[in-house]
Formats: structure tokens, sequence, C-alpha cells
């Protein structure tokens, strides 16, 4: 069966350590290569250098073939849609597709029609599991494990890909969320008012001080914050940094708005695991793919089972 | 001397052959690759999805390294000419190149100028071979001959690439090729209107229903249809599928205006061969390009002499 | 210590003929390819065909990988710094990047905050070091040595990142430069006065006529001259050629801008070394990208000791 990679909710546990275990290995440097030429192409729907990047080097550190795809000069630009550009994809030999669109569920309309494996890059507001698994990932490298843990998410939930797909995902991992930011940007679609605590509370309770990016570029409305206002009231500042537990550490899905969402100077300070969260998203993207190539071969030939004890001895 | 592919016009009955039986075989399994690293680069001023990646996979197939060109970020945003252009290629050390662009014949100034070949990879309203050539591969592959068949073209004629170079070469295969579609889109460059029929007729008689895109982007004025009155009076509606003959296949280039030249759900019904097309426009083109960088190299390495009784017996 | 390579002027005698020496040998089949998979990124902020190309082909036939990187689709868009793009690319495991952007000295934000080697591919009017290493390879193989040359660089010094650059090393390496064009484009940022030579002058003491490009782009209001009025008064006209010594060249940066600054017939004449310099290109960018992953592997392996004299003896 196609092993998609389309929202981290509908993983199971095993599956999460799986791909942990696996980006884990690609780290300490196992080798994974598919037998043969195979094809990957990534389609980017919206603008992206990280995520987009990341992929790329993800796909061709495991041998594949990436074909070049530029939405602003491709046949979307004739009308076509998604579900044919995929099927034409597929048509030419393409094994595996990266998308980012910013219509919420996107693949809906794809999976079961398609026949090779779907990467979900992000969503609309929806989900972007690699980057929920990237996270994930930074969080057990540095404590080892998730229950215990109690992770502040601060920000702009009801925008966030990334808000949403984490606090289930961490939550059912044993990990306590709580959430933090302007009241008026929660919903009860987005985030249990109980997990609600005012931002200094927030960052001196967590281990993990989550941080979400202010994404001007959905907001309709004109925010009613200037971005310092932001910063002050919601944001990391030098003050609030020095109100974190001894071992706490400081996560951003990036781009960072400096200075709005956190102090610049904060950005790569001892506790800042950043550019580390962009250095584990190569790994989990590995694996991420690994895991869709396996299903096209017809079975996963790693023998290994995965589980949180065999994560731990490595 | 230079094999260019610049229209299937100027390639003689032989020639199709011999890219056809090597496309045949490069599908079977075929491997060629040339010596050396040698580079390619795809020049598409209008956009492309699947002639852009086809090319692009047939030449990573082939072993080729592919440079990047996007003409949005390109010097020709500083009214660099094409010649400069492609001559810049060839100064920097690529060894073939792939030209989409909207002028009729642009090739016109290269040809004799530049000493790489150029494959078209579509001009104007003019030509479009591969794509020819993937057609013809479709159709011997069903039917395995030409003699006898008899071709309808529906649709858009005065604006297709397609139909032009396809009515030509079909014909001289020993195909009859027959048209359909609104009358005023026909001309007598076009067509001979002594080969017109009317809608139901063309769908009834022929072994192939060949379908143009209605090219919405090249229609100067504003077309005298509506997409639904196109597809009642010229699209392969639901009830005329179930005119057709027995054995007769569906055809066309894409991208698919669905419910507009064809219904919905007959894009991918049993007659249907419009995804096969896109897969076979990749061999076409990894032997349309060994075509070419076997000229570079100085002569054909490759001994079989290809006659259509030789691609019957493969 | 990182190798950058940002401006001509910071780079030594000695490391001028090491890069150009390596950039001899690559030409003469020198093979040299870093170990394991080396990811290169090439940020280009502003058109190019040749220079990105150029890079591109470069950093394939080293072996690398090279990921694709188009500003308009980047976060760039959602306003991310240089230094954070630079700083995610490096976290992804990206070895070496190469960067063109329309501000002077952009480099000055990343030098020392970034772990990678950056190549500047032209800075704002500022830079373009390997444009002028290939200006002087491609003298260097006409000549034989720099001592005692005449160099003309005539047209839009002030605009002109080459002139900058190659004025000062080509002095530096014993060459005599001297400028023409139109009076009212030089300043004293630019040009010492007294180097200036009406043009017909300038042409017919030269050794090496190095006309620019006028950088319609970069002018602020409109041009005095029209296009055939810079051509007769600044241009090199067919007229202009006939009165050059003997074994004088013609070099352009290009793209050129036909009939303005050189007449059309003149672009590929004999004395033209015009895509000689691009071809050259390839040589000097693998001997810059060459020279910065050695820097980064922790010393340069390559034995050899550069001097003119090791170079011409080659």
């Amino acid at each position: 069966m196609l092993q998609h990679l389309l929202t981290t909710n509908e993983l199971k546990v095993d599956e999460i350590y799986q791909i942990l275990s696996d980006a884990h290995n690609f780290k300490k440097g196992m080798e994974w290569h598919p037998e043969g030429k195979i094809f990957a192409a990534n389609l980017f729907f919206e603008p992206s250098t990280r995520t987009k990047s990341s992929f790329e080097v993800a796909e061709k550190r495991l041998g594949l073939d990436v074909i070049h795809f530029e939405v602003l000069t491709s046949s979307v630009q004739k009308g076509e849609t998604l579900y044919d550009t995929v099927k034409t994809l597929e048509s030419i030999g393409v094994k595996t597709v990266v998308i980012r669109h910013d219509q919420d569920r996107y693949f809906d309309e794809l999976v079961g029609k398609v026949n090779i494996p779907i990467i979900n890059g992000g969503d609309g507001c929806g989900h972007h599991p690699t980057q929920s698994l990237l996270d994930l990932m930074t969080i057990h490298q540095e404590f080892g494990q998730f229950a215990g843990l109690k992770i502040a998410i601060i920000g702009d939930i009801r925008h966030s890909r990334v808000a949403r797909s984490n606090a289930d995902v961490l939550t059912r991992l044993g990990a306590e969320v709580i959430f933090s930011g302007p009241e008026d940007w929660f919903d009860s679609r987005s985030a249990d008012m109980s997990k609600y605590r005012p931002i200094d509370q927030a960052v001196q309770e967590a281990d993990v001080v989550m941080l979400l990016r202010v994404q001007h570029e959905r907001h309709q409305q004109k925010s009613s914050f200037t971005a310092n206002e932001y910063h002050k009231q919601y944001g990391l500042t030098l003050e609030r940094e020095k109100m974190m537990k001894q071992d706490s550490i400081i996560m951003h899905p990036a781009p960072v708005n400096r200075n709005v969402e956190i102090a610049d100077s904060l950005v790569e300070c001892k506790r800042s695991r950043i550019f580390k969260q962009m250095e584990n998203g190569v790994y989990v993207r590995m694996a991420a793919i690994k895991r869709s190539i396996e299903s096209l071969e017809g079975g996963n030939q790693y023998e290994t089972t995965y589980s949180e004890r065999v994560l731990h001895s490595i």
C-alpha cells in the first residue's frame, strides 16, 4: 500500500518512532539508496526556501533524480488542475511527489487516484507533517523522551500549520502542550482554552518554548499589533529568555521575523535550536521519502522493528 | 552533420521509423548513454509542464546533466537575443538545447550558425515534432501500422502545432486523415476542406479520435463558443464516445480542458491513450536526443538499419 | 580559513596566478573532485544567463550537487534576510554558495558569521571577481603576460562592476589601463582622469579593447544618447576596428547590445574573444570553487606553488 505522508494526525505512534529512528540513523551516517534511477518532483505552489531546498537535499542524498518544477512556468498557468499535473508527472515516470499548496487538504483529490506516494510539504493553514516530525526529532534529541515534558506553543495558532499538527502529536506522545499569544488569535478549532497561559507563565513553565511565525501574508485584515507591540506583549524578549528554566530550549519553524517573535540576538543563542531544526529537517525528510519509496517497491525491506526503546538505545 | 529536430515535415520516412524504433527499444529497457559528461539545456519561453518535464526525464535517463534555465530570471530579461542566448550556452559547454518559443520558426535564425543540435519543443503555432512522434508511437503501438488507418483530428486546427505536423506525417506514412471541429477555425493553410467531416461522422469513422486542445491563450478575439457549447457541438461527449468503432482509441496532446474537448469521465476511460501518450513522450524524446548527440560525436555508431519491418519484428 | 571570493582587490597576485593556473589546467583536462556528496547553491537576486549557467556547469563538472534556488519562489518573498537565507542553506548541508545581489558589498553582513565559503557572482555596481578572472585568463592566454600590455576599457565605467575590478587588478599585474567613453559617465570614484583618452586614440593604442555593456537597467535618468548616437560616438564601429593594432583583441563581458557597444558583425570577428571569454568563465569558476571547497576541508591539498613562471611553463 502506498505510504503517503499527509498529516501527523494519521500517523500511528509506531510509525512516528520509525520515521524518527530512520532520521536519527541518517544523521549518524546510515546509507540507503533505492535501486535504479528514481525520479522525484517537488511541487511548491507557495514560496519556500527551507522546505523546498531541504527536500531537494534529502532527495539527492538518497540518490534520487529531482525533476525541476516551477509553478510560474508550468501548465498550471494554462489552468491545469493539480490532479492532471500529478498524473502527468506519474506518466512520465516520477515516483514520488512533494507538494505544498495553499488549499487545505488539497491531497483529498489525489489520494486513491494517483499511483505514486504524496508527501505533504504543507497545505493551507492545515498540516505540515515533516515540520512536525523535525520538531519531534529536535525535542527527542534534546530530552531523550516526550513524556513529562511541557511544551509551550506561542503565537499565531490560528494560522499555523505547525501548531495544530504539533499540539496533537506531542500530546499523543505523552508531552503536555500549553499555548500562549494573542487571545484573539485563538479559537475552539485551534486550541483548548484551558491550556492557554499568559506569556510570562508559559515561558517560565516550559521545557520547550516553541515560537510560531507571525504569518503577515495570511492575516486578512490589518493586524491590530505593530511588530514592536507584538514583540513586547507576546515575543521572546531578552527579559523573558532570562525567566526560562535552566535546560529549556527555544524552537521556531522559521523564517523568523527578528525582533517580532524573538529578539534578534536570541536567534542563535545557546538555548536556540532553530538552525538545528533545519538540519534535522533533512534527515526527517530522507526518512519520509525512504518510507514512501519502500511502499512503492512493495514492502519495507527494512526488518528492524522500531520502538521508543530502540530509538533510545541507538 | 548536426541532426537538429525542427519539424516532422523534414524528417524522411526512414528517419521517423528510426526514431520510433529507438523509442520502442528504450521502452523495452535499452540502455544508451553518451560518453563523458554531456550538458543539455531546456529553454522554454512559454509555460509547459509535460513537455519540459518529459525532456528533463529523458535527458536524465540518458545520463545527461541538465543545466537549469528559467526565462524569467535569465538575461533574456535584459533584451538578449535568442541567438546570443544559445551561443552563450554553446560557449559554456552545453551540447544540446531544447527550445520552445512563441515565434514561428524561431530556429531559422539559429540553424547553420550554432554548432550544437537544436530540438524543437514547439514553435508558435507551427511545429511540435516530438509531440507528433509520440502520437505516431502511440498509434503504431496500438495498430502495428499506419496504412489503412483513419485518423480524425478534431478541434482547433488553426492554432494547433500538433494538427499541422500530424496531418502531414500521418498521410506520408499511409494513413488517411480527416478533420472536424468549428468550420470557422479552418483555413486553406491548415487543412484540405474535402477532408472535413461533421463531428458525428468523424467520430464514427475514425480508428483514432485525436482531439486538440482549445488554446484559449492564443485566440485573439473572444471565442464565439462557451465551453459548454463547444463541448456539445464539437467535443467528445459521452454519447459520441458510444458511436466510436470497437477498437478505436482516443488521443489528446494535453493539457485537457475537461468537459470541453472531452467529457471528464472519458479522460481515463478504456479507449483513452492520453496518459499513455505522455509516457511514450519520454521514450520518443530519448530517441530524439540520442540522434542529436550521435550527430555531434561524428556519426551514428548504431548499425542497425531501421524499417517498418524491423520495428514490427521487435 | 574559509576562502571566500569577494573582490579581486583583496586577492594577492600569487592567489590570482594560482586561480589562473588551476583554470588553465581544467581547460587542459585536469580532473579534480571533492570527496563525497557536496552541495552548492546559486543565489541570483538579479537576472543572469551566463554567470549563473556558467557556475552551474562548473559545479557539475566538479561533481557537486546543485541545489535549486529561485528568488521569485523563495522565502525571500516573505521578507527573509540574506543572512537567514544563507544560514538556512548552511544548516541543510550546502557547502558553498554563489551569490549575485543588487546591493553593494552585500557580503559584509555574511563574512565572519556564516561557516561556508561565499563566491561573489556580482554585487550592485561593485565587484564581479570571476568576470575579472576570466578576463585575465583570456588576456593571458592571448599574450602570455600582462606586463607591457595596454588595455582600453571603454564605456559605462560608473555602472560597471567589471571596469572597477579589472582596472585595479590589471594595473597590479603590470598592464597599463586607459579609459574611454562618455565623459559624463566618469567620476573620481571610478577612474583616474589622466588615463582618459578620446575613443579613436584608445582604440588605436590598445592591445585589448575591452568594451563595457551599456547598463540600461541601471541608468536612473533617461540616457542622453540614443543607441545609434552611442554607437557612433563611443562604440566599436566597423571603421574603428580597422584602426586597431594588428594583434589586438576585442573583449566584452556580455550580454552585448549589438550595434551599440559594438557593430553586429564584429561580435564574432577574428579579433573577438567574446565567446572565448564565456568558455574561460567555466574554468575560472571551477578554479574558484575548488579553492573554496579546499578551504572547507581544512587546507589546500594541492602542493604546487603557483607563479607566473609556472603558468607559463604549462
